[in-house]
């Protein structure tokens, strides 16, 4: 059997948010709390980005983990807020994006990317990096009102997408939210990892986007094992 | 000038934390709440792997988001405790290790691991992986009082490899404790890193420890940048 639609996680599935989260730290520095020497700034931002926890965690942990540990008090009334809007402005792709979106979209794969996050900002993402023309549609949390790892917002998106659970995969690289969430919903799971540490679960794993089409080809033509 | 001491953090710098870690999350799920699907199972484990930050945040943040996202409450008095102790029987060297230290060591240096934990379990450790006998000294900072990157932690290790600070170097993945650490105390730092975001200090970094004895050479000839 063909699948019908692919969903993607954004950040860190179609976008490097890796760098442009690193580049949003070191603007939140210099510009609230400017610090000259830069092996004193790299501790600041490396700090940041252990905190960050790849965006899976409430950005309030950062502002008091900055306030803690390097007494730096940020003069920002609502950080998520500032976060995503900077953030949004600094999107990146991770490599080999387009040319993988444009090939399953001409073998006839309809694309969608279902993220976590605000409307606005996320959108913001998908355009900057030039995704938005790509994909058939961009779906967000608070568009649907619940976040993933939620059925409810894996249910909306086929929905809107017309397919059923069976006829799509779910391409995400945070276990708990993108593969768990996508899996419990009866959707096929495929993960994206470039984490240092090891995982176990036998689901379909890519190292890079490239990788992706031959694994939606193995999993049609029963070479790869379904988990659904 | 030819150094005279060669510093090491432990974990994730001679030992493979990530995957040792791992292994006692694996080992804590297993025994306390054991879940026999796979997907979910190594949901909970990813989800673990993100709070842990690389070991650089209290461990009770774990205990705390296990019983908040997944209602999982464990029967466990101090998790310190039981982390550093299953954890240490699990230690793991990272590649090259033997090979590099061996290597240093006939070329003349003194070498000496300088690690943030308990006394018992870093020894148990450094025995398990056998770089014990590899190195001069094992120095920790329960037996000092004080943590990285409290810099007398890092002057009284240079104290007892009988040492000054400019004539020693320091090898660590952590950039605010060892690398930070290390640089205010005088010491040269050097950073093994293995993460996929960004860094920008001018600080001379390795991705894998058979580099090093380059790099240290290329300090003490002056064709690569000192910063202390």
């Amino acid at each position: 059997m063909k699948y019908k639609v692919i969903f993607f996680d954004f950040d860190d599935t179609l976008g490097d948010r890796q760098t442009y989260s690193y580049q949003t730290f070191a603007e939140l520095i210099d510009t609230y709390c400017p610090i000259d020497d830069l092996i004193q700034r790299e501790a600041v931002l490396q700090d940041c980005m252990l905190w960050d926890m790849r965006g899976n965690y409430n950005k309030q942990f950062i502002v008091e983990n900055l306030k803690k540990r390097y007494g730096i008090e940020l003069p920002i009334k609502n950080f998520l807020i500032w976060w995503s809007d900077r953030q949004s402005k600094l999107a990146l792709p991770k490599e080999n994006v387009y040319h993988v979106l444009e090939e399953l979209r001409q073998e006839g794969y309809r694309l969608c990317i279902l993220t976590n996050g605000y409307e606005k900002y996320q959108k913001r993402k998908t355009k900057n990096i030039h995704v938005d023309t790509l994909v058939d549609k961009v779906i967000t949390s608070q568009m649907v009102g619940v976040k993933k790892p939620d059925p409810r917002i894996f249910q909306e998106a086929l929905s809107q997408m017309k397919a059923r659970a069976s006829e799509a995969v779910y391409v995400g690289d945070t276990f708990s939210n993108d593969i768990y969430g996508a899996y419990r919903t009866g959707i096929q799971p495929i993960w994206i990892r470039s984490l240092s540490w090891p995982g176990t679960a036998p689901v379909p794993r890519i190292e890079d986007l490239s990788e992706l089409p031959a694994v939606i080809h193995g999993l049609e033509q029963g070479t790869i094992k379904k988990n659904v």
